[in-house]
């Protein structure tokens, strides 16, 4: 894992995705006490970072390996960017989803054309049904967030970003699977001499926090987050970057996130996910320890069902 | 009202207002079958296009008449463009607004300090109260759309737009008041040799397509369409330049506009008001005409009411 592997990587998925741009705001700057530099993955492709990391692992495989196409059991994010990178590069995309996700989520999935295959809700069910898709397709894994394509995809974000503002003090993302975490934290140690990267994570759903901690990957007991996308936990692949690189998770309630993505619709006019203002919201809980100073924030995503907001 | 007038319009109003960005989206280029450039006005200072039109005319007045002050009775987007220039220009602002208007418009005047005069719901009211303003302060009246400056000052987006885009075939606007779509038909005529303007209105508040049929300004009996920004009239400055150089007007449904929205909240992620999306819903209604062509559309306002939102 060096320099090397991460700028090969952007240039390996270059053709697939967006160079999203950078955005920036008075108002809140003003409101956070600092300069804040918005990487909008939220405008990626189907609409999130994941398609970075998606793109990244399908484009690792063999000819032979391609052909027999690719398996994941995520319903989120990640399924969608699967389904359609795969689509860009004529691989068959076996998306495992619980039979009572969201009809919004199913549609993302045909939207791209991956095959839905749907298993009861639980996650042996979802592992188990995977896996007898490996067997009888001779299909490949990916998973979400551990597995090292996955990771440096996901950093091309803050390498990007890092490009364009070389002067960040810090960055933060949101920490759910650890991915981009982790995939960050390489990048701005590759790509910067003082750049520090925060993660924001839900009090909810704090196992990464608690991980830190202990020096051991927890789980999550419960998970009751509007951040859909942060319930899961960190792999072994990733933990080990985190552990190193990672300065630091800042904790945030429920309504600290709600006003966090509120307030990025209202002011900046854009589209973001609950999981995606968490970062936003890590900043303005902790503003007096980074007053003034250059952040980069990785909005990681904007994929929301509009008939379903967390708004009152 | 030559080109010049135009030129020397944007030079005036440059820093007061944001470069607003064109964004493309291939997903909706592929539904609306031609290539579409939105000029994204939603990101405009307050949100919304009308700032160009206020700090225009604003900055046309006489240091004395800035020193009374200035007035006007609109309640949605230019009564902040109004309050927001002025007090960048240490300005006094007067905005006369119904009792009745919602707390979120009257939340927009005072973010930007404008002096916010209530008065009874009716436009004699409006007018009446406006009027004493402007014998008492000395203060000047400011027309949201029916006077030269704004109606140059709106015209600045599609300027901006025809730099960044020459090759435009037709340019898409909402028509509410007159001042934006009579602006854009004057950048248009100046900038373009080829590039026609379209208007976009809604059947439930179409006094402009029958105006242009009737060959004089007509009125809306009802307005009841959820495009709030649309629900005004004609005036007699923009309505002679809309007869002169705009090419049609294009009426669109309610569910139209609503489902246009839609479109470009998920597909862009980005924020438009109703009234902005009705130019879209206009292009999708009669796509047939404009297969394969470059397509400009001003998105002209982002202030939207997260917690009554038209989405089912």
């Amino acid at each position: 894992m060096n320099k090397e592997t991460l700028i090969a990587t952007h240039e390996r998925i270059k053709p697939f995705i967006h160079k999203t741009p950078v955005l920036t705001s008075e108002l809140l700057d003003e409101i956070a006490g600092c300069q804040v530099f918005f990487k909008c993955e939220n405008f990626q492709k189907m609409g999130a970072f994941k398609m970075r990391g998606a793109a990244n692992a399908i484009l690792s495989l063999s000819d032979e390996e391609r052909e027999r196409g690719v398996v994941t059991h995520s319903s989120g994010n990640f399924a969608q960017a699967v389904s359609l990178a795969s689509k860009k590069l004529g691989v068959n995309a076996y998306i495992v989803m619980p039979e009572n996700a969201p009809q919004v989520k199913k549609d993302g999935v045909k939207t791209y054309e991956g095959t839905i295959i749907e298993c009861p809700s639980t996650i042996q069910h979802r592992e188990a049904t995977a896996k007898k898709i490996q067997e009888e397709k001779g299909a490949t894994f990916l998973h979400p967030s551990n597995q090292d394509e996955v990771i440096f995809g996901q950093g091309t974000a803050a390498m990007e970003l890092l490009e364009e503002y070389p002067d960040l003090d810090y960055i933060f993302t949101p920490v759910g699977g650890g991915g981009l975490l982790a995939g960050t934290a390489l990048a701005a140690h590759f790509f910067s001499k003082k750049c520090k990267v925060i993660a924001g994570e839900p009090f909810e759903a704090d196992d990464a926090y608690r991980s830190l901690q202990s020096g051991k990957i927890e789980t999550n007991e419960t998970s009751e987050t509007v951040a859909d996308g942060l319930r899961t936990h960190l792999g072994d692949r990733n933990f080990p970057i985190i552990q190193k690189y990672v300065g630091k998770i800042i904790r945030v309630e429920e309504g600290e996130i709600i006003n966090a993505m509120k307030l990025i619709w209202e002011r900046m006019k854009i589209i973001v996910e609950p999981s995606c203002a968490v970062p936003f919201a890590a900043l303005q809980r902790d503003k007096e320890d980074y007053r003034n100073k250059n952040i980069g924030i990785i909005l990681s995503g904007g994929n929301v069902d509009l008939s379903n907001l967390p708004f009152n």
